[in-house]
């Protein structure tokens, strides 16, 4: 269930033999993870710091890590998150796991990638509640990391550039190879039990894998919620806030299914619980479909398939405020 | 800067060595910090995941791990802690790292153990919430936890009692060895600059050392705050609230001096953000002393060397809900 960046370096030196593999599930519309390539070593630990670092928020105590916490599946499992001065968020946190998948980033596919997502919760008033100039001047204020930031970006200066660069290098990293699914797909027909593989069968052909397909089983597309019928949630513009175009009101991020079993609650409101009450929903509103107790049962089982190895790493820990490093204001 | 519990381990394989080192500084106030000795590994697992799991919380977004941070020196680094609905915490956060050598928990000492004391900020309404009954309602929801409980512990049900005493087992392994100073006194004379080494002339011959003294430099005794002159802060009853007599209004417990380079901001309200600061006003209000610039930086030096190797680890990857698992509830 774990993995780290030694494991991954193994992983990508037998890439031969994970390609030969993955020929053999090419017909398959879910293809496995594969580890990240081309890694910043550096970067990601400069990033991985800055990830977990509370001090890039105005109350000083939020950092990217608690809305999209590692330790239970990169996000915060709650139906909306909880921002500066405890403000109700107005949609749920995705997944940070897989992330880099992700044909654009946020439900509505505002930021183009990684590096433009985070610096948003950073100056969101409702989120971190800071600015980016004032986190540069306490990132400044810290010798340690004016030290880091100069050996992995070479300059005198540190920008918001480099910071949002760094986390997402960092965020690269956080995929999960090696599922129980994967381990099917590439050739380990043991790896899943009959119920299992008949809940992928009933995946298949119930028409869920039309928009959840890919490496993340989701991601790579924006599909209205509630095509069948409607939907009775909470319900935001979603991609037409970007778009500005009617035909896409309502249209969202399909979400990955990868981890799903860990990051409940779901939705873009957050509201469904459990896997068994979205199964029920996405069959009814999206495909027209009420599957039997037994078939959502099925899909459940498979879905679960779908946990692979967490990153895992050692806590980071971070360098002190200097004397000058300007005081969180939590209470102001 | 880091150690694990494998370098423990070897540290303790060792102790021969440690301890005719340790008689060299034998004459000394401050003693060296002993790794510590018969930890339960598996009691040790189960309480970091604890430690790091917000579903102990009624909002399912605060952990041990959110005020006492130990990514950084095992404190928030705020004055007060921000608590459920973000009220504000009425004291400063101490620090979990060496807490394990206090001769009581909580500034004001109303916790005999560590064990006695995880379990309070899980039933403070203003801090994290929660009931005893309902985290092991969650708890007992969780199928990962039921089994890793019964390895544990050898019991069919899980109860709080179980979970304070695998949260304190945890926090035994919080010590902080091998910091400049230790290695100073345990024989390597290069270890510290000649300011350093003045600094602590300094702290031990104006009689800070009254105090702060021992292996974690303080936390064994409670002391009254403005022994010479009054302390202009906010001043709650401290040890008085506990024992009742009024000679005990205004003594808190001794903050250890440990890692103290992290631990900012000082003293029982957090009102003291620099080290300069924080020294002055204790040499001015406790020992009637007001220390030159000079011996101000040299003291603020040789505290910089008590900072030691930060317990690091894997970050714990927690069970997932199940759907019966009661859910957090953030906004109520």
């Amino acid at each position: 269930m774990k993995h780290t960046i030694l494991s991954t370096a193994v992983a990508l030196v037998s890439g031969i033999a994970i390609q030969s593999a993955a020929l053999a599930a090419a017909d398959e519309p879910i293809q496995p993870i594969k580890p990240p390539a081309s890694i910043n070593i550096g970067m990601v630990e400069l990033g991985k710091k800055l990830y977990f670092d509370p001090r890039l928020s105005k109350s000083g105590i939020m950092s990217c890590n608690t809305c999209h916490n590692l330790s239970m599946g990169g996000t915060d499992n709650i139906p909306t998150s909880v921002g500066d001065k405890w403000q109700q968020g107005p949609i749920n946190a995705p997944t940070v796991l897989n992330s880099s998948l992700n044909l654009a980033q946020f439900w509505d596919g505002r930021a183009a990638d990684l590096k433009a997502q985070a610096g948003g919760p950073i100056a969101n008033p409702g989120e971190m509640a800071f600015t980016h100039t004032l986190a540069i001047n306490v990132l400044e204020s810290i010798p340690a990391y004016v030290r880091e930031f100069k050996l992995v970006f070479g300059k005198d200066k540190i920008d918001i550039d480099q910071v949002t660069t760094a986390i997402a290098e960092f965020e690269k990293t956080l995929v999960t190879p090696n599922s129980r699914f994967d381990q099917w797909l590439l050739g380990n027909k043991t790896a899943l039990t009959k119920d299992e593989q008949e809940g992928y069968k009933l995946f298949k052909d119930s028409g869920c894998v039309a928009c959840h397909n890919g490496e993340a089983v989701g991601g790579n597309s924006f599909q209205k919620m509630g095509v069948v019928a409607p939907y009775k949630g909470n319900m935001p513009d979603g991609r037409a806030a970007v778009t500005g175009k009617d035909e896409d009101r309502f249209n969202y991020k399909v979400p990955t299914l990868r981890n799903v079993e860990m990051t409940y609650p779901y939705f873009h409101d957050g509201a469904a619980n459990t896997l068994t009450e979205a199964v029920d929903v996405m069959g009814r509103l999206q495909l027209g479909k009420k599957f039997t107790k037994d078939e959502n049962a099925k899909i459940v089982a498979f879905l679960k398939t779908l946990t692979g190895d967490q990153p895992t790493f050692m806590l980071p820990i971070l360098p002190p405020s200097s004397d000058s490093t300007p005081r969180p204001t939590p209470f102001k």
